[in-house]
């Protein structure tokens, strides 16, 4: 349930109903919207909630009260109607802006990550990515440097003056990587794991969400849920590929989520045509497709030297292909009347 | 098998091969390169091909020869490393230009397809869609006008001065379809009727080949090659959406079909963003994603009023937002360096 | 809309309800159940559907009026309550029996089908199948023997006393299809060729109409639904398997879709396991689980030479293997309460 | 790489072959067979392995060497050719017995669960299941009753003498649920949670491993493998639906998975229709279906009162219906040459 207050209404109207809200049983959330108050109401209390609706729509200051059907509240439109702009250290996401996040999939050594670095900053990118535990569906693949590769991924970022990405597996890892990472990354294996959503959103860092590959868009939104009840309202979404039948490319990237995900949520949205193709030769075309269709950013995968690898070599694009993206990305975005995010200078 | 030759080989050596390849039992079918010639060699014939390679590559004039490991031919870009433009009346599908083909689902009567008409080469369509036999799930639902519908097709694309393409459900039908339509569309749940596709192949009118939504990639280019191989290769390829586990749209768009077809044949692709998404208000997004994606073109359904369609109302545009896609995807156009076909002066 | 009568209401009662719907512009089917009559309505007129159920409910000898929320209505156990049992020559389908239809992919000479057929009678099948029209996905591949192949397919089906069952692929093939064959097989690849189903509702021959793989169980009753509107009601669905993203079997063999189709369907259901694995290691467990599931017969490729076989050799069972999966089958069968159906004895 | 060692090598030769591994920086698993010794060679060495299966193949007592392209290896029948018995408390998982675990979705309060527990232990259950902390898409949902959960279903199963199973949802809470529970339970989500499989590997404790709905058989295969990495290789396998374009039942059974499993690796194999149907009326049939294909068990949802249940109350079964389904597979099993697991005599 959703109370939507009229534009201008007292401060003790809204105080009023979210007295109410809270006698109820509830747990009011209130959006701090610059236009009109929305408040939503969360819980499981065992009371009619159709007999609240009467209760709630005539208190003063009460514009409509409405039903949610969809079992998301935090990470709806509807109770957020503007856009959200997350900020990760210099970076911004969302708005009337692109940004692009590169790296490599893994930090594999100093002199890769800091190659990695300079090249993608050169580009265009205003934020770092690159791994340090990596989630490998084999046991007996590289798992990634782990901390030492936590302090080179903040060492390069440093370098370069960009915010780092970077991905959390466990909740006994949070709040190491918080040390190191603007931004926790919670990988697609992972969408659904609470435990970890629940300890990401506590930490208050902003987090980095990427849809799994079997959910849905709607259960992408709850999952984002589960970190914004925890307070922690700097969400990013990120459509990265779901399985079908179509083994052409290594998932199918799916577009429709873009306006889908822009009209029922006000979360920023990226795309990682990099995991949706899993083929270095189709991720420019779907990372214009990706701007085209809405997005407000994207995260590449780029390898000083892919070949070399040692993930995803086979979907990392070298520094120059990439340098043609981001060229060709800018000009989509200039057609659908947005821009290039900047870098600050460099100190 | 695919036997490239030199550039400039003499047509005596071209022969040659032409010649050795049918004393063998297979067809040969000489591609009319301009830069050079490549002959494709089909059929089914108990000849170890492993041997055949070493002969041919013997010859005076060949390059090199190429065990095609995809069982798809005619419809490869090795076979025909250029680009095909098709040709449909005064338009012209692939190359330089984008080309949008627009109109409603079905022709419903003289007044709504005349207005449709009008108004879509208005907005900047150059060929006019519209169905007189409509696959319907339902044999209980509208089944379209017949032989009606393709006279009231015909009249509205000659007034307004567009080309025009329809689809042809059955064997018994394509003679007729023929008569008014100057493109033969073969619906979704038709990619894999066999008899159908080597009739259109007979007829040698061009062809839009709709991807069925259960259909792998290599299933399309398979279909493909049977119109093909009875000698028809204006054939153009067209991504409507795929089924998957996702529902908040009625398909999947697969995007990432747009670089991958390129990449593999030379047939011209467009893109169906109106079924492929099933709701008008991804409509727009996705057209645009479409051509950023690398796409020669749009079918978009418009309905002077969607709300009394007969089929398909919910993904119908109305003519204005219609007039509003086409100015964005012209914008994306230009950003990828391509321009809207335009339509002839009327008469 | 269906019109179910009160058991034992009397004929007149019955015939002035058909009266009224007629007059309405609807079309009224009579399912000629032996408990109670039930009268569906079909047609697409413009009439506000929920005051006819007023009118309809009021008359004599009615019990209630159901709005099929459905599409389908003649395909749907509501109208049809009982189980459909449907003859094809000596053998029947559905029903307290199990039925077997098998022999090879595609008919390859007359050797080679008469092997088969006393192998696969021997075994216990009570149909012979066998592929004259052979929908192959590369125009390249062998395409069958055609009308020769029919002959054949007769011949050895009269030969060890066996009907026969064979896929028609194109509505110009419907008449000398049902010349030489008992029942008219739709592949899944034609599912919603509607011409097609049409031509072969027209046939009155029985059917086994096979899902098509990218297609909803809704969409099944409903190709079903265009064969029954022309008046044969002898359909037996398949399952044959369902495109997935899962690669380790050629299909997934969707096994939900046995209880689904027998809840909403009285229709006979069968299962392909051949097809929806495609490969023999998995046929034997996926046919025991079919008939576990409560399906009521099998469809399984028999080739007396499966490595030597010109179409679908890897999914295909010896015949030494296809007795064993009979006596498996068999057994299961039996925990279910049900016996394996008998082949007449030979002349 | 795989070495199968002669039946009957001596001891001193599988040694040999031991330190050889080892000295080439790879970690050797013993797989102590019965029948003959099996050296599972895993590592990341940079070492080109096809020299090192000359080098082994020439070794005594060694009867080949082979190369597993599938990544998986302590999970793979080739490492293991014996079927695995899983002892979980007085229950067993695989071998000529079937095992049913049966329980509510949530433990609720102490009389559901008791009531429950003696429910199913008297229809034919050998393993209670019940959850405590329960993995919702939504936050707003019930999570569990936590330890107190688990305490109830612990003296649930005292009290009827059966071992119990349930999930654990997160590394932190691993030790809490060992102390009460006699099998660790990895959910659908958190299949690719590779902390909590790693962690659940180190406790020892007997795991049963559920299909991701978007994972492939490898990849569930490859779940297995890091808990089998840490030594403990007590693991089942749970088929509980995939996710497909199939939206008549909540998710789609994969029942080839089955016989695919039961090829590929020797751990037992559970299927859950309660999940894999989401709907209480298919899930007899699918039960049934899941055993002829060659499961080793079931695993349903039982509750006392689904209309009242917090959680999966659509799926749930009432007691009796569940005594039905446990006579009916039963039947199935016997006809399968295999009989129901008896629980030990109450005390």
């Amino acid at each position: 349930m959703v109370i939507i207050m009229h534009v201008g209404a007292p401060e003790a109207d809204v105080q009023a109903v979210v007295r109410l809200v809270e006698e109820t049983g509830f747990q009011p959330f209130i959006n701090p919207g610059i236009e009109r108050k929305v408040i939503a109401v969360l819980g499981d209390v065992d009371i009619n909630k159709y007999e609240l609706i009467d209760v709630f729509s005539n208190m003063p200051g009460v514009e409509r009260v409405d039903l949610i059907s969809d079992p998301f509240k935090l990470s709806s439109r509807q109770y957020h109607p503007e856009d959200l702009v997350v900020r990760v250290g210099t970076a911004e996401i969302g708005g009337s802006s692109l940004t692009i996040a590169a790296g490599p999939c893994s930090v594999e050594s100093r002199p890769q990550i800091l190659e990695a670095a300079e090249a993608v900053r050169a580009a265009g990118a205003t934020l770092l990515r690159g791994g340090a535990f990596k989630p490998r569906s084999s046991p007996h693949s590289f798992q990634g440097l782990g901390e030492e590769g936590l302090a080179l991924l903040r060492e390069a970022g440093d370098r370069v003056g960009l915010p780092v990405v970077t991905e959390v597996l466990d909740t006994h890892d949070v709040d190491v990587v918080c040390r190191y990472a603007d931004m926790l990354q919670i990988g697609a294996r992972n969408m659904q794991n609470f435990a970890l959503l629940r300890r990401v959103g506590e930490s208050g860092h902003p987090v980095l969400l990427k849809r799994g590959p079997g959910s849905k868009i709607k259960d992408l939104l709850m999952a984002a849920e589960y970190i914004m009840v925890e307070g922690n309202d700097q969400v990013v979404l990120c459509e990265r590929g779901i399985t079908t039948f179509e083994d052409a490319a290594r998932y199918t990237t799916d577009i429709n989520a873009i306006p889908i995900l822009k009209q029922m949520s006000h979360l920023p949205v990226m795309v990682d045509p990099s995991h949706s193709t899993g083929d270095w030769r189709y991720v420019t075309a779907i990372a214009r497709a990706g701007i085209a269709a809405g997005a407000d950013g994207l995260i590449i995968e780029v390898h000083p030297d892919p070949q070399h690898a040692r993930s995803d070599g086979k979907q990392s694009l070298k520094p120059a292909r990439f340098a043609t993206l981001v060229g060709e990305v800018t000009r989509i975005g200039q057609a659908m009347g947005r821009s290039l995010a900047e870098a600050p200078s460099r100190a």
